[in-house]
C-alpha cells in the first residue's frame, strides 16, 4: 500500500496566478483527504484532474484565510455538482458559524449530509478511521489555534510465506486465519504455528502535515519516524526574527525537526512570496537533515 | 471623460481554470470601485496589472458564493499588503457579519479602517459621491436580496465657445463663472449672458450593473439611456424554464430590458457553463437589440 500526496498549493498569505495558498490531497486506497483549502483550491483541484467529489473528509489546520478561504466555495460547488455523500469537516471552534453563515444567508443549504467536527484540544486527539487508515491531530504553536495531521496506514494482513506453505493442502480459510494471524489445525491433524507459515506484516505508513508552526519540540515524539514529513518552512534564517516574531519556522529548524523525529523525508512548502529561489530552502535544510524536498504546486509523491 | 469597466470574470456558479465567477473593476478619473468579488478575484486583479491598492469603494450584489467569495481573502490580502487607506464595502445585510467573523477567529483585524453600508432597501437608493460620480443601488428580483449598481458621473462645467470669446478681454476668474453657469460682466462694463459664450456640458455617461435579476421591467425606468448596460444572461431561451425557476434571465430577456430602457450598448455576462459557444448568446439578443456585446474575463471596455 502506498499514500499518494498532491500538492495542491504551498505558498504563504496571499494566492498570485502561479503561487497558490496551502492545500492537499492525499489518497489512501481510493480515499481522498483534502488537507487545508486555500483560495481557489477547487480550481487546483480540477487543473490536477483527481475525481474530487470522492472527497469525503476536509482536515483544517487553522483559520488563517491561506488554509481555509477556498473551503466555502468548495462546499458550494459540490451542492451545484449534486452530491449527495456526507462531507465531515474538521477544524478549529468557529469553522462551523463561518460556513453556515454564509450558507444561510445565501439560503443555499447543502442537500448533502455536511458534518462538522471542531477542535479545541491542545493534547494530539483520534479524529478519524476507516479499515485502512486512520487520522490524529498533531498540536501545533501558531499565532492562533492550530492543528497538524497525522495519517497512519493501518497495519496490513500478515503475508503468506510462499515458499513454507509447500506441499501443505491448505483451504481458502486457512489463508484467511493465517492472515489474521491465528495458528491452523489441517484436516490431517496436522497444528501449524501462525509464525510458521507467515511473515510479518508491512510496517504502517505514516504521513505529517505540520503546517503552521514555530519551532516546536513538542511535536518530535508524535511524528516520530514517519515516512513523510511536510513541515513549514516560511523563512530562512536570514529572517529567524521574523519567523519568530509570526511564529513559523525557517527551512533549518523544520530539517531540526526532520532530524530529532528520525523522519525518513522532509517535505518543505508554505514558502513566504519574498525568496525567488526555491532552492536556498533546500540548501539551508541539507546541511541538517540530508533527505529533504520542496513542494510545488500541482507536484505528487508517493509515500 | 470615460469610464473604464474591466471584466474580472464573468461567468456563472463555479469558478473554473479559465472561467471566473462575477467581479468588475470600474476606474472613472483614477477612482476604482469593485463590483462584486467572486473567489479568486484577487488573482485577477493581479493579472489585470492594475494598482488594485487603490480601490475604496467595493459594491456586491448578493450573498450568492459567485459573487462575494473572493471578498474576504482580498480584504486579508489589503491587510498584508499594508494598507493604510480605508474601505467602505457595499452589500446586503450580513456581509458584515460574515467577514468581522472570519477576521476575529483569524484574530487578524485589518490595520485600515474597514466600513460597511449594509442595504435592505427594496427601493433604489443613493450610496455613494464624489467629485466625479454617484452610485445608487438597482433592486433586483433574484432567490435572495440583490441589488444593481448605477454608476453616473457628474455633468462637467459648461464649455467655452472659442468663437464667442474671441475679441473679448477675458480674466481667468471669468472662464471659472462661465463654467460655473453664470453671466459675466467685463471691466469695459459689458455684461454676457451666459448662453452667448459657452456650449452646453458633456451629458453625463452612466454604466448599469444587473447581475444576477429574472427578467425584470420594473428596472426599465431606473436605467433608462444608459451608455452601457451590463445584465445577466446565464441561460439561452431554450432553457426558459430553468432561468424562470433560478431567477435568472436569458439572452433575449437580457435585450428586452435594453430594448425598452433605450440603453446605448448592452454587454451580456453570467454565463451557464452548459454553453460552449457564448456567440449564441450574440445572436439570441441580437435579434430584438442591436448593439450587444459579450463580457470576457479580463476584457476591458470603455465608456
Amino acid at each position: 500500500m502506498t499514500m499518494k500526496l498532491t500538492i495542491l498549493g504551498c505558498h504563504s498569505a496571499t494566492p498570485r496566478e502561479n503561487k497558490h495558498t496551502t492545500s492537499q490531497l492525499l489518497e489512501v486506497k481510493g480515499n481522498m483527504f483534502l488537507i487545508d483549502c486555500g483560495e481557489g483550491t477547487q480550481i487546483q483541484l480540477r487543473k490536477s484532474k483527481v475525481k474530487f467529489s470522492r472527497i469525503q473528509h476536509i482536515f483544517i489546520s487553522h483559520l488563517h484565510g491561506d488554509h481555509f478561504y477556498g473551503l466555502i466555495g468548495l462546499i458550494s460547488t459540490f451542492r451545484l455538482l449534486g452530491r449527495t455523500a456526507p462531507l465531515t469537516i474538521y477544524g478549529p471552534e468557529g469553522i462551523k458559524e463561518i460556513i453556515t453563515l454564509q450558507l444561510k444567508l445565501a439560503k443555499s443549504w447543502t442537500d448533502y449530509p455536511l458534518h462538522f467536527r471542531e477542535l479545541s484540544s491542545s493534547e494530539s486527539e483520534f479524529l478519524y478511521e476507516d479499515e485502512v487508515v486512520s487520522v490524529h491531530t498533531l498540536p501545533l504553536d501558531h499565532r492562533v489555534y492550530t492543528n497538524g495531521f497525522l495519517f497512519t496506514t493501518k497495519s496490513s494482513k500478515r503475508k503468506i510465506n510462499t515458499e513454507a506453505i509447500k506441499g501443505l493442502d491448505l483451504k481458502p480459510y486457512h489463508f484467511k486465519l493465517l492472515q489474521e494471524g491465528s495458528e491452523i489445525l489441517l484436516e490431517d491433524g496436522k497444528i501449524f504455528e501462525n509464525s510458521q507459515l507467515t511473515l510479518a506484516p508491512d510496517p504502517p505508513i505514516k504521513y505529517a502535515f505540520c503546517s503552521d508552526t514555530a519551532f516546536n519540540e513538542s511535536l518530535v515524539p508524535l511524528i516520530k519516524g514517519v515516512d513523510l514529513l511536510y513541515h513549514e518552512a516560511t523563512f530562512l534564517e536570514q529572517h529567524q526574527k521574523l519567523a519568530d516574531q509570526t511564529k513559523h519556522s525557517t527551512a533549518k529548524e523544520a530539517a531540526t525537526i526532520a532530524k530529532k523525529a528520525n523522519v525518513k523525508q522532509l517535505l518543505l512548502g508554505h514558502y513566504s512570496n519574498r525568496y525567488s529561489d526555491k532552492n536556498e530552502f533546500i540548501e539551508e535544510a541539507s546541511e541538517v537533515f540530508k533527505s529533504v524536498v520542496l513542494a510545488e504546486d500541482l507536484k505528487s509523491f508517493s509515500i
